[in-house]
């Protein structure tokens, strides 16, 4: 019944703002587009990287609404909606999916922890929707580990087609063994793509990240599932420089916003305060990293 | 310019909600009657023990409107307007500002520490309020702590009358310190009223805190303003055991609320979930001490 | 074959230092003298309260060899024993053992979690002991949560009369399911005494825990146990102004120390460093609520 | 009067475990001469890596006397000595010093907050040391961030030539202020290297980390201090995958055993429990990685 998000690349999003830290929809139009261009099969939007816990619920609807039209069935629009009540993110997850979205995304509330509460929170979410839900296991950002049994004993009630995005480093084993668990779940890498090769070669069907350069990710996906493993692996290193420094915890939505007003994708890098803005040796190491992972890409 | 909050009991006040988790206003309605005649001089919603983190931003704007015009001037309303990014925090402080709350208290966001960036935080919050600004210094659920000389520095940049909510153990010291090195500042105590005595010793103006015996405090507050230190220590000591039970990390808000629904204040107990649930056992040790702490207040 | 615990006080035992921070073996005998004149069964060494983390090697067998010298057969001596290894922490209770200890008392080490890998932890460390071992649940200080089933689950792999301190509130609902779980486990509370009437009520077979009146958790204990419940309770409320004081976090040890000092129980209040002091605000309350504790106990 | 750490390559050197988890020291002697083989200037013992957490203070002091005594002056040792007492660290301090270490490095305390305690904290363990004095600034494992004015101003009363490990990313720009603001101090990145390139353009003198291939990183930090940055940006863009994969939390310890016990380094890859013990998964990624790494840097 649910349509699955596709097997490939999904773009986790950020918000542009506006110099006065509004929303900047303009600039929405010209990042949807930037992704389409890249190639991506889908965004992820409200997530950690789309400031999410830094908006207003007006803006999430807005965000919601105008992601989907601006994407004019061009992308797949996943939407995050982590929130503290079931009762609350239940009512996002049936907002989003009557606004047209792909999918719903959700995270363990802080403070809680694996086990029948966590499950019961979820699948209480999840109930009767005709999407796909997307279990995020990032515990850097949720401060919840879930172990691979407790992802895998979900996957029978959540709706069919439901996902993970694996990001307990180290991701290879973990997307593995959730494989070999709960066989029928899709699965998608995360954390800026540093171990998107291994997480291929471990059995992921794709990834959703925030990569700045989202063509470098498509190129790598298509290449492994086309079974060209050292092309993957050629473009998979030259971008991985960059990769790990956007990634480095305290710099990346900043650095990211930057990278993406180079490309044109954005007019503005602002960032929601309080936050910390790249300093001048950051930038001055993005130039450079740059310059090489664009030579070397497109050679 | 500012009107300062009254010296005395601001009750932190719980949301009530239907067996079916939605908003309760027929019991906001009778909560706020137990609050009057509890004798309190305000409440602050929206906080903690309010599940803020569990309420979408419309019924965060139905408690505001609805705790004011159901409190009709006997009580002054402080609303709780805690968020991520400093442009939501200040869209709150105004809402509540024009919707007639007597004062917005916010606690650091996640992730920030004692700093310039904290510092720019809350004062971009305050610019221009014409009501009073309390930070809220609980580093238990924030995760920041705040030393002292920190908190008296904001003291010149906040709106007149503004004030602390001293919640980091032990408060007494920290109370004292605060009011010699930040004079004009108000400082209330919080933490369910444990140390509350010691509190009132070292110099605080009074309790902003959901103790669910509201009359208690006010009683303890009164008696020691009015110099009876050996009434306000009787009535502190009958109250603690109470106290000690009902703060318990893990507990609290539905052991606070059971107590509201057998005074009457509330029809129902029902907290948002994802949240543990009273056992048996507590509900006995309450039995306990509710007919304790009734006889001796009373007596 | 081991010989369990007593039901009834096992008090945690600060470890006295001299002004210059080294080792104060005579005031470790007039502490220990108070301890047996107080009515203790027994203490717990090299505990949080104790300063564990900032004793050496050397120290700690110091400390291990003196405390069992010196009780010489009037207070049965628990071993806190708690490492990151395993290999250090079995280690260390054989030594415990060998020198005369009456149980070793263990703590999940920092960053683990309930589950095979800690299970298998407590359980190399045990094995073949033929003294009680105790589990101490008391998450604010390990970081770790222990489900009431993991902790019941450990009871057939540990030897017989083994114990746990179960210090996660609320403790009276933990008590009585793990009484109703491992029924043949003991159980003593911990955390200041603050819910020791509850405790008792739900189960606990006493406390092992530092307040420095330790006379007064004896007679709370034994009027408990021997069925004068209106006499515990009176006991208990008469000190809970001064166990909720002194079990305040970030005052704990120093002030501890200092009432034993005033107590004459031992010579110098000095804490290693780092450690905050207590400052002139908290020692006046001291005065004031040592006053009152002292009058209505010995009422 | 001190002797300066050299700038260049100090290994963070693992501690060689015997199957039955006892210290191997065999393979510490094949170790150190791999380390040496491979053109380390130091080494630093007991560090994370080291599994500081994981030894006695009697295996702390073997392998400070072994891993010198092996060394025998061809490379200079370094002693991890932090410890949550200043009196024990101090104690440390002096009998690394006593030993022949060529400095010693201490890590904030559990708990502890960048300010004057901290401050007076090491300052009391340096005092009168004649070994630079290393401040290890790596939140993640110390829980404790340090910003760069609290760093730069410790310099002073620190001992000449001491040094800073720089582990909270972004690196690069925290390295670039510490130099300015401190010129005097020496500063070396870790990291497990991820970041080495960006760090030397920032002004470290070096890293002092423990990625398992240290010839790699002698020549990357070579090369750099030679002024051939293209050849250094060559070995360190070849060495990253493998620098990214050993780095992953949670995998860290026991990988880079294998990598060194598959180089003949030491017999065996055995950590201490409890521990995380390699995958299948990632086995079969290392092999991979190990491979690659290898052609690059020696082509």
């Amino acid at each position: 019944m649910t349509t699955p998000l596709a097997n490939g690349v999904h773009c986790v999003m950020a918000t542009p703002f506006l110099p006065d830290e509004a929303l900047d929809l303009a600039s929405l139009a010209t990042l949807i587009d930037y992704l389409v261009a890249a190639g991506c099969d889908g965004i992820l939007i409200l997530g950690v990287l789309g400031e999410a816990d830094k908006l207003s619920d007006a803006e999430r609807e807005t965000m919601v609404r105008e992601s989907i039209r601006l994407s004019a069935g061009r992308l797949q629009v996943s939407v995050g909606i982590t929130h503290g009540a079931t009762a609350v993110a239940r009512e996002r997850a049936l907002a989003a999916q009557a606004a047209g979205a792909a999918a719903v995304m959700v995270s363990p509330p802080p403070g809680s922890a694996a086990g029948p509460a966590l499950r019961q929170h979820f699948v209480r979410i999840a109930e009767g929707l005709e999407i796909p839900f997307i279990v995020q296991d990032h515990p850097t950002s949720s401060g919840v580990r879930m172990p691979v049994e407790f992802i895998a004993g979900l996957a029978p009630d959540l709706p069919a087609n439901s996902c993970v995005k694996a990001e307990e480093p180290p991701t290879a084993p973990k997307i593995a063994k959730i494989r070999e668990l709960a066989p029928s779940c899709q699965i998608l890498g995360g954390l800026g793509g540093v171990s998107l090769l291994s997480e291929l070669d471990a059995g992921s069907h794709g990834t959703m990240t925030g990569f700045a350069l989202p063509d470098v990710l498509v190129g790598i996906v298509k290449a492994h599932q086309a079974g060209d493993r050292a092309q993957a692996k050629r473009l998979f290193e030259a971008a991985l420089p960059l990769m790990v420094f956007e990634a480095q915890p305290g710099a990346g939505v900043a650095l990211r916003k930057e990278i993406l007003r180079r490309k044109g994708a954005i007019a503005h890098a602002t960032v929601r305060q309080p936050a910390p803005l790249p300093d001048p040796v950051s930038l001055g190491i993005l130039d450079d990293l740059l310059a090489s992972a664009s030579v070397r890409v497109t050679a």
